[in-house]
């Protein structure tokens, strides 16, 4: 029995539990899905405010994921924050989501496109793009200018939003693969593969796979060179339960 | 039941069952390993002729594995020869083993290094760290002067030339993992990533988890764009049978 | 005398002399022109998979002008299929026509634009930019959207489009000149340099000078290094023509 | 009169100290140099986890100084942890440090050694390197190999390994100055330069110059587009402050 | 009391008042501005042959202000020509005023667009982009396609049409902060910024700054390596006088 | 009959004396090398103030060339001084000598080396690798550390100096090529490609070849966009003679 840590790193439970449930839809028969968010912090990320406070959350759930004997973390924010700093503190494999379903789009097509919320958020996206050295193989980058929240509005309007700009992306980018870019879009991914005839990749599940893969490798995160544990020092004040 | 395909593009019998075996030891319980390897072509594959002529083989391979109904498709050679054309013609997913090892070390290690058989082949690897996005993640390549058939006579002499280099790789290199730049060193990578403790990757049981996470996620290539069927036209001659 | 070797990669006898006239129409007075094309294949080259069957029709061919005692070997097919494997091959110089055209284009202009056939060989001109270093040297491509045979049909309506597209990349992408981004285009440059007051260029007779350039400079394909000939190893069934 | 906060991500007092002087030794006469340190964190900063929480103590620091009507920003550590999200929430200009010495040196040579502490925090110089625009600026990376504190210790082998090492980049590197890798070595530079021969460049004053020199040209941060101030949500928690 | 030459490397005197007066308004209470253009040259700047003939004025001027004691010059021409040989020269720092309102935009924006006069000249911003490390960090670049000179002509066409342009940028560029792409703009930068409530960048004011910072820093150009003097040669004909 | 331009861009009789030797060997029949150089300017070119400097003879000499009917231009020095101004000045086509070997490097090799004179020309070397587009094709660059002059003293000492080096990079740098970095190294060339057994290129023979070969395609500089001709401007003073 494998348990893979899910951890969304806003503090909305209904997208936990969405990112709980695309991960459970693929997850291999030996894995069990452990989908957390922290107890502080902020409820949705939109820009690197966010970011680096819900990088917080994450470590500590990394933290306690250790403790609960998890085999992997997977960071459930398309920013993929604090990606680095839970490879430090990890043992086992850290996967962004970001990073798992552009890698997964690069297995599938030659280039592809992002269809995210926010248009301040793009920026982010540019940077892990060129950090993972896909900004060649991105033919195109949408927002659909609503904010993170309006996924979990019950209204349909953002899914309905987030399906006209796949469309578009596939008949103007010249992309062969679509990237959803936020965990709240997770659930969105496999009809709209359907519907679209084109892989329309969240990297929730993506990430689930990929983690169970690295596990059934054998491989943790590299403990030998700059993602070794971080050196121990005293952590004061908010910080004391992360030592 | 899910049946993957590894296809050796050589035509050595016995580094296809290398590649068979490291494949089955890393294959998921649901997964069955059809190794195989082309009839006609050349015996091992150390430069861009040999690359050409053992495209052929793969394409006929993934012709025939689509018609015995495989899930997907892996390209056992470091070059990935042939990687773009198969997966124009696949419906499944196709994963070259050097794009396998190359994505995973990025999910372990901020940089890595490749170990590899003769420097002639360098520039292959080159090209496509280049063409993947992952020229930035690599910290060196490294070549041990010895052709391919070196690690199939038996002698052990080529498989302590690797461990060699990857002990070299680690004091120096400041990467994270190394990345075994042949598929007739699939069976060294456990035991050097012991022996090392850091990742030492196999391309051939990392493309087996990728292929298998594709499948689970309901991804084949994508058809829309330019990875879709090759238009249909007669193939004539020496090529009719891959009409 | 010098013997220049024109191989058209498909096995379309019309696009052969196609290629064939705009080569003798600018080869120097010492130079003989040598139009072939592979007897099995492809007709026409629009992927990857057709680019692989292509280029054991390249080898062939090279390996015959060897025999015939060419001084030089042009791979005129606008994705340079097989380039690297003919130049391990080759002892004199090897050049195909997409490097030849777009090379040409950066030395009587800042920044070029490509028109090409149909939308999925975009990928194949984008790569060949990546590895000859011109992406950033290359404003725009374009497709007409028809197939490479319709420049063959006789119709004239190919050439039109490829005349259309000419002269909306002129207005519109801020380049200083236009790559024709097909073999079977080759007749069409001078007229439309003429006709567009600036550079339309051909691959196919811009490598003529070019390997008449290196030829005249005493230089082959370098033998030091990754481009050495094929190591020797016995070529099995349908490629021992190759030995 | 001008304020510019210069904060110390880290919570050595001592080391706060020595970043005041090295801004106060060069700052204009209108302006008042506020050296600042979080009350809790880590005392040393030397990786991404260390990063991490270290961007929280910035952003606290940067609204408190807000609150106190400083005009401009300077975060002193050499990974300039937080840098995109303090600028989110500051109005004024935030600088990192490194991000200062980077374009400082880029500014009077063409090409720039960078000396650091720690193996392990280069990959976060080579990240910044890339983020700025700077990796082809940089001539080789170097690292003393000793921890953070080390400069603080008052024994002085730092600071000699610190000039060793410049030395040897002179020498060696081809490059026309030299970063100073850390925010500890900032009272360093001065004498290096002049015993070099050569500018060697610490962030901290080159940042001073940075902030004056924006608010002189009437320049905060941008608050049109992906720098805008952080879409309002309550904070819970730790982070109640933050609001 | 320290004096900053601005260097107009044009010979239009209107232009040069122009920059004098942009320089001079955030010039520090102890930095006197010396705004001088050569006395022969070329009236305006619109491509790489006056580029040519400009740097010889510019290295003119640089030797001539070295004489008279300047502490640092600024190259005020957008394609700031002769910057390299200048910082040969130049014992103190020289800055060109692309790059410094190029650095500037960077430090308040993750992408700036700019606006320029003749699009002939959008090359030049390209390689001086490419040059300093910002192509990627440049959105868009716009020409009003109004020659250099009528920036001067009274009639303020030229200054509607730059204020149109910005606008534009503002609304489809998802840029962060615009930069002004000529010499003769320096003084609408103010305004504009204050109209489109998002930085808008000239050059010239922004390195007055850069060079009063190096100057407070203690760094002229360095004189290790590449940017050392001109080796001692004679000089001989009309440019007897730059000995 | 078709007449070769060939400048030198420095005064020294006896380097236009070996350029225009080197050209004339490799001329073709119908082909006459004019082999000129500035009546003033810098004897010898050794950094970006030469350049600026030896510009203007080059931009001099197109125009007379112009005036003689020449057919093209070749600027013979490696750092291609002037090239872009001296493109809108011209309307046959201009070859620099740098372009037109690393070009042909890269036609027979995958990578090559660079060998010139002084480490102070390096970063000219590497600028136009980089505005060519070959960063990644140059696999090392090496200096012999002696001034340009020393290969017109006589001695032959400066002329061993290469040799060495040009043996030393091909046992080190794991390069097809070598590429000559100084127009007096061009009489050089041929026997060091025998004794090295792989190409060794000089530019000015090169370049000749690229002349021609782009006066028989018909192409000259393109006119349409940014090498335009120059906008008329009166040139004044020292630069009257250019109008």
């Amino acid at each position: 029995m494998s348990l893979i840590q899910v951890i969304n790193p806003n503090t909305s439970l209904a997208m936990t539990e969405t990112m709980g449930t695309a991960a459970r839809a693929v997850a291999a028969p030996g894995t069990e899905i452990l989908a957390v968010c922290p107890t502080h912090g902020v409820e949705s990320i939109e820009g690197h405010f966010d970011e680096a406070i819900a990088a917080i959350g994450v470590l500590e759930q990394v933290k306690r994921g250790k403790e609960q004997g998890v085999s992997g973390h997977i960071i459930a924010c398309f920013g993929d924050p604090g990606l680095l700093a839970a490879r430090e503190l990890a043992s086992g494999p850290v996967i962004g989501i970001a990073e798992a379903a552009m890698h997964t789009a690069t297995l599938v097509a030659t280039r592809f496109s992002i269809v995210t919320t926010l248009p301040r958020t793009l920026v982010i996206a540019r940077h892990l793009l060129q950090q993972y050295g896909f900004t060649h193989h991105c033919a195109a980058l949408h927002a659909i200018d609503l904010p993170v929240l309006a996924l979990e509005d019950g209204s349909g309007v953002a899914q309905e939003k987030v399906r006209q700009r796949c469309m578009q992306a596939k008949r103007e980018d010249g992309s062969g693969a679509i990237v959803l870019g936020c965990g709240g879009m997770a659930t969105l991914a496999q009809d709209l593969t359907k519907e679209l005839g084109m892989p329309v990749i969240d990297g929730v599940s993506a990430a689930v796979k990929m983690v169970e893969s690295l596990v059934a490798l054998g491989f943790g995160t590299s403990k030998h060179g700059d993602l070794d544990y971080p050196r121990e020092k005293p952590l004061s004040g908010a910080f004391q339960h992360l030592n």
